[in-house]
């Protein structure tokens, strides 16, 4: 392997596969980033088994390819050093005895490499009718979503978001049992079969990390055991989860006694400041109550005192109500959503609290109340 | 205590003195802000008993005293408080039963106090004759030395920074016994006494941090236990380290048998280049050697690989030589330099590395070299 590649081009598709470059793995060839270089163009690849990372460089977008070739090189020591490197031309050249010659007209660099057959044969797989997704389209129902999904490794498979495909809508669900996010999306195409997929919630924050523009197209490949998604020139394969993820629809009342309509943004900045002292000692509980077209929140420490917010809200529907839950569920599900309203919805004090921006509304965020007496 | 103020202007001096608030206090009144509202305006204090800051509001930046008095305020709490609410008038009130009722037209917040009495009564005190500096040029040379302090407990003195003034000179040092760094400044009017403070680094990074304007003046205020700075409406107050500070004038040789000047960034960067594969466990040794006006930079690590690279300078005097030394302390000395070149002197392979800007900069570094045979 002998070539010349600009500085830029190539620090640009370390750093997209150097995301799955673990530092807690024991097995050292895969701290390494698999370059294979043939006459279409270089291929870089890491994986730390869990997540497969795969980024291809056109041959165009390569200065000079002197002789194909392949090699192992230690991913956290390149990325330094194309990173520290001015921006200029690189030549990298696999010399015998395994080793990797990096070099500049100013600079030379020699790295071991690992044994390229040692490095771990991922077969990355594509369907030939993937899920196509804008990519801002993609991050925003990931967003929307992922931060309901648990961290306790006992909920195993709530630690991922179900991806569920029927016909022409695209559901995706995460939940800590606590609160719940649902977000759907209709399709003018239709796939010919369903897919029902639960992904690593760490996997698909990294992946979704990669989405540096919003107009590019996203391909979901589902398989039994993995799934593999496209952006521009970049593979990522991840696990699934295994199991029958929970049928979530149950928990969703279709009918609801009160309803109230609030400004985002006060309601937001309302429940942060009333956060505040339920910060205290992991007790997260703030109260809501009503009073006609008056919100009330108030929070209170019996070692620090009492917080009492009040703000105006829109009645659509019912009587006044009293009910507690958690401040920080109630931020993280109010920051999914981008109107400038949104509606609250009630069956009573013990009842879920459902958030959504109106009837019609395409997220829905749920959350339990917490009984306080 | 019943007053009415604006946001802005409450939180910026919150701010400052929260910096002497500590987490990991035990005695809980210093958890608190000390307010001393009076006709001449509002005073702030906070403390750990290591700094003590103290800033004060003038009557005219109030919109209302209604009753003067003092509270001592939960410190943390406040300051999240007054930073989430929105940037309009705060009226706060001391109630019977030691409680604060910080309140906006539609927030109300109930914070018990604790018992003034019991707040530490530390003096903050000042001289008649204080040394001024502006502000830009205290944080120049606070930041050029500091990071020489020693971090190690065991070397208690020389975790502070050195400040001598003699006459009409101040000279700032700070060493760890492998490295040296050392400023000095001259003024026009000359202080009556000597000066000889060692500052804890930490305090003192502090201080600098609240520096937001160059043009400001600086007073530093010494005392034979603690020193007083003075910044904008801002009082500084740091305990000192008590101890005879090492002499450091006999380290610096007075004549040189090597002098290079090199480009400060070309430079910079190929030590940090180089230090990528020295960085792999805690070896941080990189070697430069000479050949003609060619400057050459190895390092090596035997599980990762080695790198050279080479830049040209100017030779001023001397001969070839061959020396290691940290990289760390080389990276660290030569981000205290601002021009666009530095001068190397060296004694041959076992003597002291002097960085300056030329012969009569006010800027000297001083780095023992490490070693390697």
């Amino acid at each position: 392997m002998n070539f010349t590649i600009n500085k830029d081009v190539l620090l640009e598709n370390l750093n997209y596969v150097g995301r799955a470059l673990s530092n807690r793995n024991i097995i050292p060839v895969i701290n390494g980033i698999l370059f294979i270089l043939n006459n279409e163009g270089l291929s870089l690849t890491a994986t730390d088994n869990e997540i497969t990372i795969k980024a291809f460089i056109p041959r165009d977008d390569i200065k000079e390819i002197r002789e194909e070739g392949r090699a192992v090189i230690y991913g956290k020591y390149i990325i330094d050093i194309i990173r520290k490197l001015p921006n200029e031309d690189i030549n990298i050249e696999e010399i015998d005895g395994g080793k990797a010659v990096i070099s500049t007209h100013t600079s030379k660099y020699n790295l071991n490499c690992f044994e390229v057959n040692d490095f771990p044969d991922i077969k990355i797989e594509t369907v030939s009718n993937p899920l196509k997704l804008t990519s801002g389209n993609f991050r925003d129902i990931v967003n929307q979503t992922v931060f309901a999904t648990s961290t306790q490794e006992s909920k195993a498979l709530l630690t991922g978001i179900n991806l569920k495909i029927q016909g022409n809508l695209l559901e995706c669900v995460a939940t800590d049992s606590y609160r719940l996010a649902k977000k759907h999306v209709k399709f003018d195409s239709v796939l010919d079969h369903n897919v029902n997929l639960v992904i690593p919630a760490k996997n698909i924050n990294e992946f979704v990390k990669l989405l540096d523009v919003d107009d590019a197209t996203v391909e979901v490949h589902p398989f039994t055991n993995k799934v593999m998604m496209k952006y521009k020139n970049i593979l990522y394969q991840s696990s699934l989860l295994n199991g029958t993820y929970p049928n979530t629809d149950t928990l969703v009342p279709s009918d609801f006694e009160v309803i109230y309509k609030v400004n985002l943004n006060d309601f937001f900045n309302v429940i942060d400041r009333a956060s505040i002292l339920a910060q205290a000692k992991d007790k997260n509980i703030i109260s809501l109550e009503t009073n006609q077209n008056k919100l009330i929140i108030t929070s209170s420490n019996p070692e620090v005192g009492k917080i009492e917010e009040v703000m105006n809200m829109e009645v659509i529907k019912g009587d006044n109500i009293k009910i507690s839950f958690s401040a920080r569920y109630m931020i993280e599900a109010l920051k999914s959503f981008s109107g400038e309203e949104v509606c609250l919805y009630f069956n009573g004090e013990i009842k879920p609290i459902i958030l959504k921006e109106n009837d019609n509304g395409d997220l829905l965020q749920l959350i339990l109340p917490i009984k306080t007496y």
